[in-house]
């Protein structure tokens, strides 16, 4: 390696190091994002882009195949129509951006940039449903949403963020129920199996749920700095928005009832997510069903006869069924090649050069192991694809690995301020659910709850701050 | 047909009656899209959403295909980046929407939300490109858009909008005005191959380009009032952007230079296009290429013993090739769903009852014209593609006659005035090039120059306005 070479990949922090500059050299270095001219604000570039893109197919189908339909609501939000629900513009006032002027124009009611959409859905939801006839209402958005943050990170905390909204309205509250938890489990469907990211999923606390909902349900992940990621939540919303904006329905019965309605919603993070559980101190990983190239073939002694046309060819064949890109570049070496697809998280990296053309083979090396793979070029196109999806699993597999070995368990709030100084992980813990004990958690150790699962496997026991008797356990841990 | 069905269809007014209100009647009644809370601001229903992704698809591919990344730049522009090129700035500042605080903090600088993002992308190409290798940069991205109008109307002018805005940087200036020309090429191939919208293609007088532009290309539409619609531009930008956002690059001769630029763009506004170019007294004739139901199949006297069973069986065989819905709903009559399935424009309406399946076929009627073609069951899948095929040349030959038979000559103003009050249409004129009779025709007659079309097959001539020497004819239209 020359010590160009060798500084491309050392520009990157080690992970150990100091997980935070790694993830920045990462995100930058990889070309997935910049910052842009208005601070918390960032740029998307195309690789980045390519990536959201991939995961927004993917969700969108299984989001479609469940009868979900797309729409589009506005941007702007009249500030008396956020105001309507109490605790929905506590929670969401301090992150809004105000539209006070349009042109020369002075406007009369200050006007919020979206920072999340059922306020004007619901408004607009009160005039289109009449009866029974027009529930459920299964209604998403691909949008931009923005929430002023006091302290940003690209994809992971961003005044601008890109994301999907479902909102729902259906005509039982078992039906919204129902509703919310089918999304989680689509959810979790989508980050396991497209983004290979496993997932503990639950209910949130009082204290963390959304605000305005009835009940907050959430995915969360480990990162492998040992701090949990939101990954996705789903909200029942009960009657709290019905009421307020006024969405009744007339029922087969005859009666005017209030709707029960849910919303729920992924974002640009979930890009955060992949990069700090897959990545490593060569940069990122990318799981092969979202990833931008999802194979790359470097030629080696490119300029001896045959090398590129054989490439060429390899690249045409392999186009129609992957996503793959030759590099000709003839300004830079192998090796940097190398660095930049490993760097960019590329699954597979195909070499082909003057010896591999004799022997009719071309050598496979996998970005998730290392493993270098001599295959014919006969066979080439059916075993990629076998390959690609032995690195999805096995990155999965790796991840769910080191998920399950960093959950830990506390009995006391000593042993919570522990593991949160040396060895942060999940910790399950007993929990008498009064907000005393979990606020004084956050303030000793810095955890916060994040889920309180579904099944609840160790029965009741003590709580892990107050001693008193908590009938179920949670999952505590750091987040981002 | 009952009291009820034909109120449904006569609820709409008649195009000849008024167009406009023809207009607002058929975007309400087909659930294309619904008035928001704030002023000027639409909600775009699954329905319009639909329409909306279909030609997103199609257009993309065409931008990828010609070597176009997509990529996401935020939605906030600080005023002072805006304020750089003067031109823009003038262009654009009235219709800008300002915000002016962040949670409860007050900015310091007002940020406008995008009116269009050359200042954003073009003060990020200033950090990015440093090199002759570097260029060209060829993005795009899908969007909103905020641009506060006074007076609106859904699709066609909304104080927001979707579009795509590609955003080129180019190393010489012939490199820019291919790309700009380029891209007029595939609008025009997107409006006249998937739109099935005929239009005139050419350069914008300077009174009428871009806010910043070099040169501004068009394309226009003729609307079945008479009137033109602006369907697309494409800017040369020069090097205006560059020399204030200093993008420059270090050339292969050692020199710094700086970059020529394009943007072009085309918004939801084409939906308002597809409307008013092929949609009739009974609602929306949507071109098959883009239509979010492409066949609806309406079962006749469906409670009869298999014809729920067979519209089922055919539905799930065509679904896999074609944009399918089987209209089971038994609430509705026959001669109801028929009426809004045309209102909603879907090309093919297969009708299949008890008498069709016992001769072995199916009852195609097309949209556009009303014909009814009997089709044997096992020649459905194929003829179905023809017939889609020929529904889409046959509304876009429908469209080019109507337009070419309205395109019209005045050799004086009079001639002009007598046109736009009498035939609206788009008009053929010699033009001297002076700005001031450029404003005359306007101010007397309400048209404007549309373009200035790249053949000039009638040479020179007289200025329609002065009788001066006029190099150029142009075409004038009024404009939405």
């Amino acid at each position: 390696m020359s010590r160009q070479e060798e500084e491309f990949v050392t520009q990157i922090t080690k992970q150990n190091e100091d997980f935070s500059q790694w993830y920045t050299d990462v995100i930058r270095k990889a070309d997935l994002v910049d910052y842009a001219p208005v601070k918390g604000f960032m740029v998307i570039k195309p690789y980045g882009y390519a990536l959201w893109e991939n995961m927004q197919r993917a969700l969108d189908d299984k989001l479609r195949a469940t009868g979900h339909s797309n729409a589009y609501f506005p941007l702007f939000i009249p500030e008396s129509l956020l105001q309507k629900e109490a605790e929905h513009v506590e929670g969401f006032a301090p992150e809004v951006a105000w539209v006070t002027a349009g042109g020369n124009e002075q406007l009369t009611e200050r006007i919020a940039v979206r920072p999340t959409s059922e306020a004007i859905v619901c408004s607009m939801y009160s005039k289109w449903i009449r009866s029974y006839r027009d529930l459920p209402i299964l209604y998403n958005q691909w949008c931009n949403v923005v929430r002023w943050e006091k302290s940003t990170r690209p994809f992971l905390r961003t005044s601008e963020f890109l994301w999907q909204e479902g909102h729902t309205a259906h005509a039982s509250e078992e039906e919204a129920e129902e509703e919310a938890l089918r999304i989680l489990d689509i959810y979790k469907d989508f980050a396991e199996n497209t983004l290979a990211i496993p997932v503990l999923t639950g209910q949130k606390s009082q204290k963390e749920k959304f605000a305005g909902a009835l009940r907050t349900y959430t995915m969360e992940a480990l990162m492998l700095d040992g701090k949990a990621l939101q990954a996705g939540t789903s909200h029942n919303l009960g009657q709290h928005f019905a009421k307020v904006f006024d969405i009744q329905y007339l029922d087969k019965d005859g009666q005017l009832k209030y709707v029960w309605s849910t919303s729920w919603g992924v974002s640009t993070r979930l890009i955060g997510g992949i990069i700090m559980v897959h990545g490593d101190d060569r940069g990122l990983v990318l799981p092969p069903r979202v990833a931008p190239l999802q194979v790359v073939i470097v030629p080696i002694a490119q300029h001896k006869e045959g090398v590129l046309e054989k490439a060429a060819e390899l690249q045409r064949n392999l186009s129609a069924k992957y996503r793959v890109k030759l590099d000709d570049r003839d300004t830079y070496s192998v090796g940097w090649k190398f660095n930049e697809w490993e760097l960019k998280g590329v699954p597979v990296r195909l070499e082909i050069g003057p010896r591999d053309i004799s022997s009719g083979q071309v050598v496979a090396v996998r970005r998730d192991t290392g493993e270098k793979i001599s295959i014919a070029f006969e066979e080439l196109e059916g075993r990629l694809s076998d390959l690609l999806e032995d690195i999805q699993l096995g990155i999965f597999n790796k991840a769910l690995r080191f998920r399950d070995s960093n959950i830990r368990t506390a009995r006391s709030m000593e042993e919570m301020a522990s593991i949160m100084e040396n060895q942060m992980s999940f910790v399950k813990a007993h929990w008498c659910e009064s907000a005393e004990c979990e606020a004084k958690v956050k303030e000793k150790t810095g955890a916060t709850i994040r889920c309180i699962p579904f099944e609840q496997e160790n029965g009741s026991g003590e709580c892990m701050v107050c001693g008193g008797d908590a009938k179920r356990f949670v999952y505590f841990a750091k987040a981002y």
